[in-house]
């Protein structure tokens, strides 16, 4: 039987991150990365191989990542999980260990309806071979519909608007598409920008059955629309694969994931948790949180992996930040939405913001950017906020998210001190982020019981 | 006599942002904007008018945005100011307040060197006329020298170099041009990136004289060496402004500038100074501050206004935040680089790390990004950071500004929750700023004495 300090189940961007993470902190011991795949796609990256990139190949995490940190990679399916003798069973045999990270990922949600299992009706893998397949078989369709309008869904209808004659539909159950994401008036300008490149965007329809005979022909709504169909994607979100864990007796916790505490220990001490297969913690009230995000699975990566021979730090909770992009136009998100806020029990204050991302308004490379920020009302502190514009969006994002992180203030940040530049961002006197914040306590001021 | 509430004298950055500031957190006042330009131009835009935009008209700050506001623009220039009876006086007679804003700014510095005074040796006065007067002549000079090679320095040649048929010098009597801003590496980068465009850089160059007869010829050299010249720009740095305060027995700061408590009070209660004009202090270590940015400018008028009728925002020093573009290149830096911090007496670990700032590598529009960060050696605190890349550098540097204003340490950073996405942003695995921490982390722990 094989033996090596510490085992991380999973090699996409949890289990690659967590195995590093493990690896500086605690260079003395032997990491091993157990994974089925030869080479592990960008799970963000996906939807990018249709249009833009070209081939699955192209959007591959390298492996010298792993390997210069001098991790070992086994290209093993890990089966089983005995906690009390410390081992896995692979399709190579057993491996003991001291520590084990669970980086298990999560598997496509598919639509319980009538004729989900027709050809021709995908659920996106992460895995190069389906890929291709989808890829191949998106040649010859003519009808591809797009099954949910979240950010995985309109992005794969963007990218395979791309490529020649496809006509491209999108159903959304909800009212509007991102809508979990985005405050209604973003969702409107996004899906705008997603028709007017020629996709169609179906809200507040709701699938009846994937219709064919053994092979998809045709998509049927409750309402009894008939959407013809040569191939259907479904855009529908993740569930946790939980196979391993929950076979060798691990908790779950409310949302059917394995359970963390706050240290992304499960309920073994010596095995940890990350990523998708985790169950997640919303950093605000600390409900269960539903986000699966690659950015969510490396930040849990990096604690588990510091904390696998004594706890070193502890989850604030899932913030959620994440952005999408169709053409020039981007869009990012950071905490609680107005409505999230709001259905959280919160109070808030909300401003929203108009400006260029350049200074002055001649300067090559502009976009107007749109700011929208939550702030808690009685107390000001900052809850989410969202963004509309070009490429910087994306990290604007990050600078607010900065700020919830730290649970600043409306005061804070309309004194914070950024940089700016006529080539590179809005003008110092108008910085949507800090003009935003003194917006807001203007509100905030009426708000308060005069003196 | 005309009769106001509040009277801020200067129009530009600070200027304009204290009056808004004013108007928002005491909406029942009248605010009068006293300046002596009937335009006012964006001050950061001014080296993109010879090149970018075309011309000084394409740079101004609108006035709608202080209209919008309900401000009153009085285009006078102010000669004086009697802090006992609450007055100034100006070309269009006295006008009596109630507060004051002193937003002055500063005059170019030029060089104490025989011949500074010939004809096309040009400082930078923010100034249409000015300017339209030294674009004119730009035209038909052949063989221009800047003198300085901080970013505006740069910026200046590298537009200039963008009119046909000029040979473009710029001399730097420091080792490396953008010395205060980078440390050596991010500078000679920068260095070749100019050079590569066709600008003759020299460095270690120190000005004996600008030789001409009346008329710009040459610039001497202190080494012998003679460089000829038709136009010579300064670009060495501004000087406040502090003429009416220093007549009206302003108490001045150790620099020469006004002399303003945390509040932005001058040695006045009721008379307040922010911008170029007014002293600075440091975020770290709490000394005068030499920095003098439009961005600065801003958040210092954002103090002064709100404080005018009762103290609601105090200043926690000067960070420095800003950046610079060359064509694709831009830079930015935040706090104190390695050299400063070892300067003013810190101890320091620092990390870089390289990487794209899109994945996979063959997503659109992405650029390798460089980011430095500097941490003290035994808190682990961040000092300060830069970044290396294109257009996405302006607004990461805002990000790293925030972590250096809660005064995050290295474990913070290392688990920030950022948003990536392939078309945006570094991937989540790599994501520079966490994992420049995370390296950091490491160097920190080994430093530590062994438990």
């Amino acid at each position: 039987m094989r033996r090596t300090d510490i085992v991380v189940i999973g090699g996409s961007a949890a289990g690659a991150t967590a195995a590093i993470t493990a690896r500086r902190h605690y260079p003395d011991k032997e990491v091993y990365v157990v994974r089925q795949e030869k080479q592990v796609l960008i799970p963000c990256g996906i939807p990018y191989i249709f249009g833009t990139l070209g081939s699955p190949a192209k959007n591959i995490i390298p492996d010298t990542l792993l390997e210069k940190e001098g991790i070992k990679i086994v290209i093993e399916k890990a089966d089983k999980l005995d906690p009390l003798k410390h081992t896995i069973s692979t399709t190579g045999g057993e491996i003991a260990y001291e520590r084990l990270i669970l980086a298990t990922g999560s598997l496509p949600g598919r639509l319980p309806v009538p004729g989900f299992d027709n050809e021709n009706a995908f659920p996106i893998l992460k895995d190069i071979h389906h890929l291709e397949i989808l890829q191949k078989r998106l040649q010859s369709a003519s009808n591809v519909v797009v099954i949910g309008c979240g950010f995985i869904g309109i992005e794969f209808a963007d990218e395979i608007c791309k490529i020649a004659d496809k006509k491209v539909t999108v159903l959304e159950i909800a009212p509007y598409c991102l809508s979990l994401a985005y405050d209604e008036e973003f969702c409107v300008e996004m899906q705008e920008a997603v028709r007017s490149r020629g996709i169609d965007i179906r809200t507040n329809a709701k699938v009846a059955e994937i219709q064919g005979d053994g092979k998809v022909k045709s998509v049927r709504l409750t309402d009894g629309t008939v959407i013809p169909a040569d191939l259907v994607i479904f855009g529908i979100g993740a569930i946790s694969n939980v196979v391993i864990a929950k076979a060798a007796g691990l908790k779950l916790g409310p949302t059917g994931a394995i359970a963390v505490d706050r240290a992304m220990r499960t309920s073994y001490e010596h095995i940890f948790a990350c990523g998708d297969c985790a169950e997640k913690v919303s950093f605000f009230g600390g409900r269960p949180s539903p986000l699966r995000l690659a950015s969510i699975a490396t930040l849990e990566a990096r604690i588990a992996g510091a904390n696998l021979y004594g706890i070193r730090r502890e989850h604030d909770g899932t913030v959620g930040v994440w952005s999408t992009a169709i053409g020039n136009l981007a869009m990012a998100t950071a905490g609680l939405t107005e409505t999230a806020a709001g259905q959280n029990g919160y109070n808030c204050v909300t401003v929203v913001v108009d400006g260029l991302n350049r200074h002055p308004g001649g300067m090559p490379g502009g976009a107007p950017t749109k700011l929208k920020l939550v702030f808690e009302k009685n107390t000001g502190v900052l809850l989410g906020g969202q963004v509309r514009g070009n490429e910087s969006a994306g990290e604007i994002i990050n600078i607010v998210s900065a700020c919830i992180q730290k649970r600043m203030l409306a005061e804070d940040i309309a004194t914070f001190q950024m940089g700016t530049h006529p080539a590179l961002t809005a003008s110092p006197i108008a910085y949507p982020l800090v003009n935003a914040a003194e917006l807001a306590i203007k509100a905030l001021t009426v708000l308060r019981p005069k003196a």
